[in-house]
């Protein structure tokens, strides 16, 4: 570090005159505002893999599914995939009449051009310009006086009005965005801003959205508060603009900014599920929308089962999201100490349906969110000794995933309360492998023959599979066709399974090694659950685990499938 | 969901009357706070393996490097392996004569003694003693009127005075803490911490602190800092008084809450590195600490090569930083994006050393935390085929860690940089092989000879290696030893080396399964860098990517090891 940093970094200060007639600090949040994804664009362009196809279609409709209205679905004219996807929901009519798509664009002719092509025959179509003007993209990037800024802005207006012309049969809304708005001088953000609503004219009726992003989260979020409001209180034609945050999460302060704003007077917030978005990420819509719920605000987003929206976004984004992560982490409704767990159970045994919700340290009933408590019994953690995980990844090779160390917990509490004594890791084994690998249910694998061809047209393998099985001891055959050996297996198995998490790992080397396999599944509606196999064969390892997970759901169900 | 949420939860509102001459809004930090990491008891308290004692001490050296002069060292009352780590500091003159160390406690007498007695010896211990004042843990936990609580307070005050009176030797200060501070009546945590201070009767030159807790966080984070410029302004002797914040992060605004808490009248910050603790996270001391960097105000704290510390947090605590974690994530210095790249590009080219900084897009300085801006170039992203990874992994059954996805991007830049031409997916896997796996660079394997022998005490294994190799085409023998394979193998090349990163994994099955190896190295004090193996034998894999790192180290560096 260098010894003064205030010689190379100085505080951004918006107001050069007090601002300390502001309101926002003594307002409260009472209603929801305008959701905006923006996954598909700000999240998907901050990828190190950019979605497919498929994978942006499936997060699509995630997003419908959870509620959002307003879906920004990529930057048409930078992108041949962007516009083809674009152009993929339009004429395949995948878009519900009360969603509006977004797409972004620079402000140059061929680009809103382009972008009209792309959005048209749409319902309602919103295109979203921007412009940088923060003073040091002006001179360092841009190379421009504010005058020309300004200008181009109030042009790139124009022709997007002259671009929508052209397809009168779809319902066109207009977004403007003076991006680095976090840096910029309050006053000159609010003289283009001006300008742009002064030539689109906007009504009430048929409002425009003034976006101003955090594109770089600069200050306290109590400053980006600050310049909301005073834009909120100077803009022409307020009743006819929707103003809209896009806060990104540099400093960390990302959801504060957007709840501070949104006291200041912003109708509208833009993020993504989890924050995805360049570099630290846009805000995170889940936390903000949760936030709201636990104020007693439904936020008209459903998020009943976020392990389901958790995994699809992963898969589709690859990026994890963290065990911390408010609401949705793995760590997050666990307690480990003992007076924690001690005060839950208490809430616990006094919380009735209908009552206000008040069990300590859980700010939010995991029910709500389709998930559980979890009482986190740990082995040894007195002795120092090293616990469960230490001991099963030492002595027997096994690494668990995070959810799985949770679940197994479970089973070792049960252990110690049936017995009324603390488990010795010696006994761990014992119970992980009469939990997960001989788990007494009714099924049990004895072979399987699997044989596989080409599918010609496109690549894909046609995996045929019959499985010898026991089922109460009685044998039993079965059949299943599928794209791989897992999705044949699961399809011969006819039971309605999705695999939330899978994972495997080889345990020795050489010709000793065995393949650990542990996946988490879902029977029907039921929460999910682990299952795990340990086989020389990467395969059977995978057949095993789906069955000790669907036998351990059966002895939890009477034997049954419960589906 | 249920569908009226308000009939479940209510807003918490710390304020019968109007509060609305705060005067933190118009506040600024203009300095550092007193920081105090509880890293060691917090975040140790929520992990699912606690730390063992190797790790503990490690992490307290980490803290001490970094520039902690407050340190929560366990909870040495409720656990004999925090009692045992904290006599082990004392007894073997660990603890630097300016770092306090601190030990929490309840408010029991048997606790409070045991509490001393763990922490005697020191030059200067701190007793931390907390009980839950907030109306849900008066009512369902303890069963208790405001009194009673009240008196908890009072009684436990006295019983630390006469707990420490036994060991004049040390220098002893007090910590109290009104827990779930965040969600108790104002009033009544006001009641409950002047009679603690009246007391106790601390003196401006011997100032007691008062941590006041979020310990769920409850509300926005402005009302947070309502709450404590409220005790700030009402607090007796206040001039005696360190008024602390202790924010957790379960509506992820725990950063938010800590800075505008410190422009609220607060001293001094509890957290955790990373934000590790209970569920959500104690707030992130990085991300707190370099936030200030930012706005031109040294922290007082060390994080000049976050990557190191982040290492070694990760190794403690098992559980990752996520990749857009501010400043430490494996994402937050990249571009993907033509339009930042360019930006991005122009701020490099006329920034000067001494100047302030304005890079676009890039809030901190990477170079300032020991770290590169990344430009990651995507093959393909236009063509929706998949990128570099996927091509990588459905080709080649490679899994690139992020960093090394990234580091890789470069090399790929070079080549299209170099042609002025794009990459095509053909060309990327001979990229990757003649960086990764047949660098040119001076040394080359050719057989190791291994044998290992159990050490009598302590059942760890010694091993002894012997390396034929070619240094420049010319044959040369190493010799070494070590308690691993790996660490006989560095051991032998006598390169100072320290491993960041490891990740293996299998390629295939069945008797084709190689092992792929990817290592993340420094060599000296240079900048880490990656580097790649792939065998059938797991060891010679490992040994392979050591040499792929060094070699590639050195052919940047003209065929030299630059230590």
């Amino acid at each position: 570090m260098i010894s003064n940093p205030a010689s190379k970094y100085v505080p951004f200060s918006p107001f050069a005159k007090d601002f300390s007639d502001r309101t926002w600090p003594s307002k409260r949040i009472t209603q929801p505002p305008i959701w905006m994804s923006t996954d598909l664009r700000d999240g998907n362009q901050s990828l190190i893999e950019p979605m497919s196809v498929t994978s942006k279609l499936r997060f699509f409709e995630l997003l419908v599914k959870i509620g959002f209205k307003e879906i920004e679905v990529g930057f048409p004219s930078a992108s041949q995939t962007d516009f083809d996807f674009v152009r993929k929901l339009i004429d395949e009519n995948r878009i519900p009449d009360d969603v509006t798509i977004i797409g972004l664009t620079q402000a140059r002719q061929d680009l809103i051009e382009r972008t009209a092509e792309a959005m048209a025959g749409a319902k309602t179509s919103m295109i979203h310009m921007y412009n940088a003007c923060a003073p040091a993209f002006r001179r360092i990037v841009f190379k421009m006086e504010k005058e020309e800024v300004k200008q181009i802005a109030i042009n790139g207006t124009r022709m997007v009005k002259a671009a929508i012309a052209k397809y009168p049969q779809t319902k066109w809304r207009y977004e403007y965005s003076p991006e680095v708005f976090s840096t910029t001088e309050p006053e000159f953000a609010l003289e283009v801003s001006n300008a742009v609503i002064d030539e689109w004219q906007p009504t009430p009726e048929d409002p425009m959205v003034l976006n101003l992003p955090a594109t770089i989260e600069a200050t306290t979020p109590n400053l980006y508060a600050d310049q909301i409001e005073w834009m909120h209180r100077n803009l022409h034609n307020r009743e006819s603009v929707v103003i809209s945050l896009h806060p990104h999460n540099d400093r960390g302060t990302g959801v504060a900014a957007a709840e501070l704003g949104l006291m200041a007077g912003a109708d509208r917030v833009e993020g993504c599920l989890f924050g995805n978005g360049e570099r630290t990420g846009n805000v995170c819509l889940v936390t903000l929308a949760l936030n709201l719920y636990t104020q007693g605000i439904h936020p008209g987003l459903d998020f009943s089962d976020i392990d389901e929206v958790r995994r699809i976004v992963e898969e589709c984004n690859q990026i994890p999201v963290h065990p911390r992560h408010p609401y949705a982490g793995d760590l997050v409704f666990t307690a480990f100490s003992g007076s924690h767990q001690d005060a839950i159970k208490k809430g616990f045994a006094i919380q009735k349906p209908d009552a206000i919700w008040e069990v300590p340290y859980l700010p939010i009933d995991p029910a709500d969110v389709g998930r559980s408590y979890d009482a986190v019994i740990r082995v040894n953690s007195q002795s120092g000794k090293g616990g469960v995980s230490y001991l099963l990844e030492q002595e027997h090779g096994l690494v668990l995933p995070r959810r799985l160390q949770i679940e197994f917990s479970r089973a070792i509490q049960a252990v110690t309360d049936s017995t009324g004594k603390e488990v010795n890791p010696e006994q761990v084994y014992g119970i992980f492998e009469k939990e997960y690998l001989r788990t007494e249910g009714p099924w049990k694998l004895v072979t399987h023959k699997i044989t596989s061809q080409p599918k010609a047209e496109d690549g894909t393998q046609q995996f045929d599979i019959e499985i010898d099985m026991l089922e109460k001891g009685q044998p039993i055959k079965l059949h299943g066709k599928g794209e791989g050996a897992l999705a044949a297996f699961i399809n011969a198995l006819d039971i309605p399974i999705r695999i939330m998490d899978y994972t495997e790992h080889a345990i020795g080397s050489g010709t000793d090694t065995k393949a650990a396999t542990y996946v988490e599944m879902r029977i029907g509606e039921n929460p999910s659950g682990f299952g795990v196999g340990i086989h020389q064969d990467i395969l059977t390892s995978s057949f095993k685990a789906i069955l000790s997970a669907i036998n351990r759901h059966a002895l939890q169900h009477d034997g049954k499938l419960n589906i």
